[in-house]
């Protein structure tokens, strides 16, 4: 009977690898294998349960469970036939932490826990090497002082190398004598007793309940809970194995190594890995000598590297996966002292999985599953080598905006910008903030660099919709406009020079950095194509010009999910009719402006509708506040106080002052709230109609020129039906008319998105007048937090974030628990009243993963994202329907 | 059998007052009449429903319903014993509209209807008087070629003029003769012909399909088409009222009147009303004789002055309610032609009420719903006396942000207006705007007039939390600060002029104007009291200073549902503290300044929490955006510009550099989606922590001193319980250590605003946290619809409204559907969590009769509203409660 209620403690037999929850990742996997029938030192597990419940009462607990873990030594004597504490064969152990998640910053190891002044003595008998032993209890002492009892490692050091010193320079450990070891145990206990206040311990059942203790107390030390915050591991508490030693150190048909299954970088079905003979595990990791290949053990142990070959291919068959096994020879018998699935490249991640439904180890369920989709994000873009790059070299990080890396020379406007880019030149526009005056720069440049705004800055939104790299908010730049000049402590970086920014890191380097080319192709593009068999859900993309259109074919969207049109009104050339438009007084002179813009927007539509023949494109009617067209009013007034104080002319001042008083009209407290989507629409119809008509003419010329359109027409910030009655019952007209005019056929509906809190909440009957759902969650998470994201992401979701307030960004994580509620409400609502509905997501979130399978099961149609986030959201969609299947 | 399916037409004894939607009011009205046996002039009515038919298909219905027309005339004819279009004893009738609900701007009336050139002389021989005969054709003449067929008035008075003005000026219409008379029929039917481009028809049956077309065809008019839409009046359609004509114009024993069972204008118990002998009904409106009293029929028609008023006691006890009835006496004969529940002023309705209560002839619920709450706020500010006034002084209207009419000295800065005010003068502060740093300012200040600005502007806010009266936005001013002067077209107003302003309404008047003092006593009182017994629901009042609690306790509140903090930090002297605090670049500076505030803070509290004793006070901690406490960047930006143009100092241009860094730093895009409520408690939690410490000591002080505090602490802006959570831990341990410290036992609990929709949807779990819920319906509106209502009241909404898409202003009117939707699911999940979980209203809804009404439906425990609506939000709840019961 166990002196304690609850199970704590666990031998390697009683245990399997479902039990990562209770015996830890490393506590299940020896368990696994040693059911396997592998040559597995034995041991036991005191559970994760074990360490939470120490913490309730460290000193008691430790009492509560002494005579179990007494019982389990006990059991272990008699599988070994070796004795805990005895003087002679002794049972000596390992004593390691492991949680079920992998977290560093734990205690890792204590070997050879049991050796003592006579133990070591016996230990020299038995194995007739009277070094080895001394060797592993000078080891011992320096693990247990460093890493049980807080002792600093460097102070072992320092005793180490005044021995090795006194022998001369290059003393390796291994040149030190018998007697030089006996001198360095004989220093090391002295330093011992000086910084603990007591000898070193000679009792192995005192060392053994120092040490697990020691394990716990890791689980609670700052830096694990730190780690466990940043990564959201929860509070599981780690488990505490205890292993019988084997030692690869006790001669020359002795070692140690560590293999993987595959290669780890490239995913190739390569065993891999690296040993050396006649050492501990800790030597391989210290680098002391230079470890051998794999392949060498076919010379040096051949029969063991059969035996470790066949072992490998069980394991990953077993597991499922490609494994990092840890592995010791003691005097010619192969030990597995761990196993686990192995880290690896996002490239080998995806063609080991694709491999091994190849080599019919794994359905292409299971392939999918194996494949966490936010690593695809790293093979879609150009990226930085960091491996080959010259990391001194990096000068600054700003905020990651839009991923890819780009080498250009550095141009501080947009003019210039263009003139050269025009030249063919590869320009990276550098420039304290962009406006929309700066747009025919950002489309020339080939990359952005800003020294203030986030990840919605307008440098930041234009370029991601342009695909195109771009870090902002890189604060500890300086730009001095005037000079052309950037500075940055003691760097200056003059127009012209060279520089490369990584816009999925942020990272900004001076001079040009080898960069990493994205494809889809070979494995990434046959785990693609298994996605898409087995995934239920469409998956459309956010395109808002013919190039995204392209990009969106080439990623393999089933159609446009939200095509945005103010992108579109920010072209150079076409700003200043916009700008006409908006400073109109009269109903005449804007439908003049936009007589003008309606040729203009027709040929997008064109071009959007030809690439995406046959396929849905969901156009969005203009969305923003209107006075995004227009010049920043704090720009203006101070031009105009400066005109004045100065002395300009009458006129000049006149026109400012219109100009002054246009923004100020149209300036809001709260433009996110205010006259934008499709409160623009019912305030302005001209707008809607102009661009309703392109969308038709568009549409009708494809279709007489033979090719297909399918149009749905998207009416933005809906957040009651009347509204969309209202705006429906002119365009559904213009529609109809337009169609009729051509003479031809057109397959089009009219829907809304789902983006202000009222609309999921009215939904039954909004959906009376749409044909379509589109869920705007960026929007949808703005108004439901009431959130300003330009504002939160910059101001307190880091502290929210940071103080566990949030587990998440609601923002890049969609938030089910509220965002997600009303999202189920309107498409039950919705679908009670038009069972055919379509539903998708077109906000940011279409292209996250956890975000795609929640919109799987709560019954979309598709989600739309950018480009280049499609292959995540085929990738997530397929598990989506995996998991629901289950 | 009808010769149509459905049944258009009704005798008036057919119907009944219920039938209201199918008769219209008055046809219902008179069909009720004649049921209780009154003297009614017989006739029939054709249904609104025969209106709505008749557009569908105007000729075709006419020849539809003309056969079912002539066998009501037939009826007509056999109940009168006169014939229509007979020479001789000739069936006249009057045509009428008469919709479900009164509306102006629809046809009127035509008396007289079937005479002709033939019927004419019968009516003189029957009646023996031909000047009445031919008089009554002339007038038939005119109104029929006015309200039926469109000529002019002016053409006929232009005749008649002509016939009075040759017999000399001063003629009145009595002194023509039957000659005269003659002339004009013959002149009045050579315009018709010349107008209409036929013969005034002589077949009675042509002319009443004709008048009953235009009857019809006034319903759609344009006048009455959009006093439907502003009005909000359902397309009821109208009915047509025909009737046998009575003569009040047949001699001196023949007459016509208006009465009314009390005085309309005080309510008080006396019968009122009007005659003029031998006149008919119009002469009475034209004013053509000077009326009557009704007292002055004792004696001129003693016996029908007794039947009279019996009739009248009758209707007042049918209608059970104060009527107003119009009647004719024809040759000694009394006839009732219409009676309706008579419109009067606030004073009266509440008398009216209570007097019949204590009558005995209604219950105290009748009473109750038989007032309308809204015009109870009428009562509860001065407000300008418009019988009295001189509307030649009006010279503008503002926006009414703040009821209450003052008159005072203008005065242009906040200063002087201090001073001034110390001296005992009654200022109003005349500002383009007003600002935090103008605060000092509106606090010695009678009232405020801004330039600028809508009903959510500082100087709206700030003036309605003080109840002191704003007019706002009244942009035809144009202040010129520098001059101390405000143009306005000609009129100029210096400093120290006297202005009278009305913020009820928004008028802004020169001098000194009549003004009506508001009291609640008498009637009024004991309607209230009639209320408290009846309402369920409680009533507390928001209320942030002494005063307002003061107010709130006058108005009968039963405790503080919200008072806010924000308002304290902006007092003149505790401003630069408040900067202070948020300039702090650390801590501990920033704990100076709170330090500071705290004694400040708590002083305020203990005052209210006197006033309130026994009563709960519920505390909202700090809610704002901090930057609204600071001066705004684009003056400081232009402040700054100016000293670095024109020289100024370093140290000048460096510390306004300090500040607009500090602007901008707090500065945002969506300010009420960002930085502030429990944001700002967790980003800075110092600023709670001194708002609670303020709290609770100056509770634990009043205890010790005898009194009673019941402490409600209020955390702002929780969208998860996690924020509620982590704000919680810290105060509510502040406020036990506060209580212990002081060793006194304190009653309170903390809870939280539900004024986000995330909070609603996650409402079951937030009750785990939170005591109680206080909805924000005014943010909560704000974020469901996703509309800032500092833009979109000026913005979209009056569009809205205009355009029909909102039926409401829901800031003014709760939106049941969405918001409401919200607050039900809240509450109903939070009091699955807490049973007891109280939950309340604390935003401007609160006060509005129709939100309290819901508000008792989803079982609110209180509604909180501003001391000035707390009458309206008692007599509202008492009437949810009797609507409840029905």
């Amino acid at each position: 009977m166990s002196s304690t209620e609850k199970k704590y403690i666990y031998t390697f037999k009683e245990g399997k690898k479902d039990m990562k929850f209770i015996l830890g990742g490393k506590g299940a996997n020896l368990a696994e294998m040693t059911n396997l029938g592998l040559a597995i030192p034995q041991g036991f597990t005191i559970s994760c349960q074990a360490c939470l419940d120490y913490f309730d009462d460290p000193e008691g607990f430790i009492e509560k469970i002494r005579l179990d873990v007494m019982e389990y030594i006990k059991k272990l004597e008699n599988e070994t036939g070796k004795t805990f504490g005895a003087d002679k064969n002794a049972l000596l152990v390992s004593v390691r932490s492991g949680s079920p998640d992998s977290m560093p910053g734990m205690m890792d190891t204590v070997l050879n826990l049991g050796l003592n002044d006579k133990a070591v003595l016996g230990l020299a008998e038995e194995t007739k090497n009277e070094r080895f032993a001394y060797d592993a209890y000078r080891r011992f002492i320096q693990m247990f002082g460093d890493v049980v009892m807080g002792v600093e490692l460097e102070h072992f050091e320092e005793i180490l190398n005044k021995y090795k010193k006194a022998k001369g320079e290059e003393t390796l450990d291994t040149d030190l004598t018998t007697e030089d070891l006996k001198n360095i145990i004989q220093d090391y206990k002295a330093l011992y007793k000086k910084h603990i206040g007591e000898e070193f311990p000679q009792e192995p059942i005192k060392q053994l309940f120092l040490a697990i203790r020691a394990v716990f107390n890791s689980w609670n030390t700052k830096r694990a809970v730190t780690y466990r915050k940043i990564n959201k591991i929860p509070n599981f508490g780690t488990a505490v194995n205890v292993q019988s030693m084997v030692f690869g150190n006790k001669g020359w048909d002795s070692g140690t190594g560590v293999a993987f299954t595959r290669d780890p970088s490239t995913g190739e079905k390569i065993k891999f890995g690296e040993y050396l003979s006649n050492a501990q595990g800790e030597d391989v990791v210290a680098g002391i000598r230079t470890p051998k290949k794999l392949d060498d053990m076919k010379e040096e142990f051949p029969e063991i590297y059969t035996e470790l070959i066949n072992t490998m291919d069980n394991l990953e068959k077993h597991y499922k996966d490609m494994q990092d096994i840890e592995f010791t020879i003691e005097n010619g018998k192969l030990y597995i002292l761990q196993t686990r699935n192995g880290k690896r490249t996002p490239q080998a991640a995806i063609k080991i999985a694709v491999d091994r439904v190849k080599e019919g180890m794994i359905t292409k369920e299971e392939a999918l599953m194996a494949v966490n989709p936010n690593i695809v994000s790293n093979l879609l873009f150009k990226h930085i080598d960091e491996k080959k790059a010259d990391m001194s070299k990096l000068i600054t990080q700003g905020i990651n905006a839009s991923p890819g890396a780009v080498t250009g020379k550095v141009i501080y406007d947009a003019d210039k910008t263009v003139q050269l880019a025009e030249k063919g030149e590869d320009i990276i526009l550098v420039r304290p903030q962009t406006k929309p005056d700066d747009i025919h720069g950002l489309f020339a440049a080939k990359g952005v660099l800003t020294q203030f705004g986030g990840k919605t800055s307008h440098a930041a939104v234009v370029a991601r919709g342009m695909g195109k790299p771009a870090v902002v908010g890189a604060q500890a730049l300086c730009i001095n406009l005037e000079k052309k000049q950037c500075d940055l402590g003691s760097i200056s970086i003059q127009e012209g020079e060279i520089i490369t920014i990584d816009g999925a890191t942020g990272k900004v380097f001076m001079g040009e950095i080898p960069l990493i080319d994205p494809e889809i192709k070979g494995e990434f593009l046959e785990l693609l194509q298994m996605a898409d068999e087995i995934r239920a859900m469409g998956i459309r993309a956010n395109a808002d010009t013919p190039e995204d259109a392209k990009k969106a074919i080439e990623f393999g969207a089933e159609g446009i999910g939200l095509c945005r049109t103010e992108h579109m009104f920010m072209a150079q050339e076409r700003l200043p009719v916009v700008q006409q438009m908006i400073m109109s007084e009269t109903d005449s002179e804007r439908q003049e402006a936009l007589d003008k813009i309606l040729p203009m927007q027709k040929s997008d539509f064109y071009e959007i509708f030809k690439i995406m023949k046959d396929k849905p494109v969901t156009i969005r009617l203009l969305d923003p506040p209107l006075h995004e067209f227009l010049p920043e009013l704090e720009t203006v007034l101070l031009e105009h106080q400066e005109l004045k104080l100065k002395g300009g002319s009458k006129d000049e001042i006149e026109l400012k002052e219109q100009v002054i008083a246009k923004i100020r009209s149209l300036s809001e407290e709260n433009p996110m709230m205010g006259l934008r989507g499709c409160r623009l629409g019912i305030t302005w119809p001209q707008i809607n109609e102009m661009q309703v008509k392109a969308i038709f003419q568009a549409a009708c010329e494809l279709k007489k020129d033979g090719i297909n359109a399918i149009v749905e027409v998207m009416i933005p910030l809906i957040g009651d039906i009347n509204e969309l009655k209202f705006i429906k019952k002119d365009l559904v007209k213009i529609a109809a008319e337009t169609i009729e005019r051509y003479g031809v056929e057109l397959e089009y509906n009219f829907g809304t998105m789902i983006e202000i809190p009222r609309a999921a909440l009215t939904a039954g009957k909004i959906a009376e007048e749409a044909e379509f759902f589109s869920f705007g969650t960026n929007d949808l998470t703005q108004m439901t937090f009431g959130f300003s994201r330009d504002d939160a992401e910059g101001k307190f979701i880091p502290i929210y974030l940071e103080s566990g307030i949030m587990k998440d960004n609601p923002f890049e994580i969609l938030d089910q628990e509220g965002v997600g509620r009303l999202m189920k409400m309107a498409i039950k609502e919705g679908r009670g009243t038009r069972p055919d509905l379509k539903c998708g997501i077109c906000g940011e979130h279409g292209g996250e993963p956890s975000s795609v399978i929640f919109g799987h099961d709560i019954g979309l149609n598709y989600v739309s994202c950018s480009p280049f986030r499609l292959p995540i959201a085929r990738i997530a969609a397929a598990q989506a329907n995996i998991i629901n299947k289950k």
